[in-house]
């Protein structure tokens, strides 16, 4: 079982860094097992398909995001300073990954909402999903910001869409400059668009 | 040279649309040909390579949109206004696209930027220049608005840099929920960006 379960790994470790540089569809099977170091035959066995194996890699990597925010977000510091880690520990991350490839590779969900969600309803429908769980997280925060009077917006769900959609944006930029410091004016943005008092 | 041009605009149509369909990297030139209905050696005629053909697809659909910023962001009303027009035009195009084939197509830059930044640097170079632009036109128009006092930023360029990356964060949800409504509230997120008075 270790072992077997040590090759779905080196699947997913090698699928998440190839999609990461170059996108889903300009990959094959063969390359990703190339990558892993496992043979071919290992991948079906795991995976029923290339979209099985995104959605495993997309699964995993929003379960360890939602752990990140969830961790931030309902922390016990005042809501707009937790909301403020948020976009430090975003910028931090992205800087760490330019710092190992050489590019920031933006946010993997993004990537994918973008080269894919035409395509692939099942992938489509799991970013929704995602997507939504991250705009619950941060309304959470402004409804208690909201409460505490340190904030003033008339619908906290469309501020925390606005709120994502500006993190997905701003990193986009940083992804397209391949610079970080484009992540840098995000906590004033966000200040701004949830009417901070 | 009529029907030689008009083979290179039949081949732009087709790719045109099938990166809005599904991206580039999916697409073959054998594919694009079809699409066009033209033979396959017409395409090495006007085209390098794939490559060579992004690059003017892009090339082309900024000449139009930035025709449409121009025209809209340069008139004579007051210049709130003018970035309003800017955002309402956004949502009726993204609705018309979606009229005709059914799902949001989304920012081609945007889809493009996701799909292709890190492997391409000659594509990526285009659309710095393309997003610069956009920011270009966006600042002047908030600088214009800062100096009748209607707005009060600290930096006009980050201001917006805020205000085009809203818009391409909005314009990626919509794609995502094949949703147009979910650009409604730009319009109010701007203001707010820019820190209307």
């Amino acid at each position: 079982m270790g072992r077997t379960s040590d090759a779905k790994q080196k699947i997913l470790g090698a699928a998440r860094s190839l999609i990461e540089e170059r996108g889903y569809t300009a990959l094959g099977v063969a390359e990703i097992c190339k990558a892993a170091g496992v043979p071919k035959g290992s991948f079906y066995y795991f995976f029923e398909s290339k979209e099985a194996l995104v959605l495993t890699v997309v699964d995993e990597h929003w379960a360890d995001q939602q752990h990140d925010w969830a961790r931030v977000l309902g922390g016990g510091a005042d809501p707009l300073q937790r909301l403020r880690q948020l976009f430090e520990e975003t910028e931090a991350a992205q800087r760490a990954g330019q710092q190992g490839c050489g590019t920031v590779s933006g946010c993997l969900f993004g990537n994918l909402t973008l080269e894919l969600s035409n395509q692939t309803d099942a992938v489509r429908a799991r970013l929704q999903e995602i997507f939504d769980a991250q705009v619950d997280m941060v309304e959470a925060v402004v409804a208690e910001a909201q409460e505490r009077g340190d904030v003033s917006v008339t619908d906290t769900r469309e501020a925390a869409r606005a709120v994502v959609a500006q993190l997905e944006g701003q990193v986009m930029l940083a992804k397209l400059y391949n610079n970080t410091q484009r992540l840098t004016p995000l906590w004033g943005n966000c200040l701004a668009l949830i009417g901070a008092c």
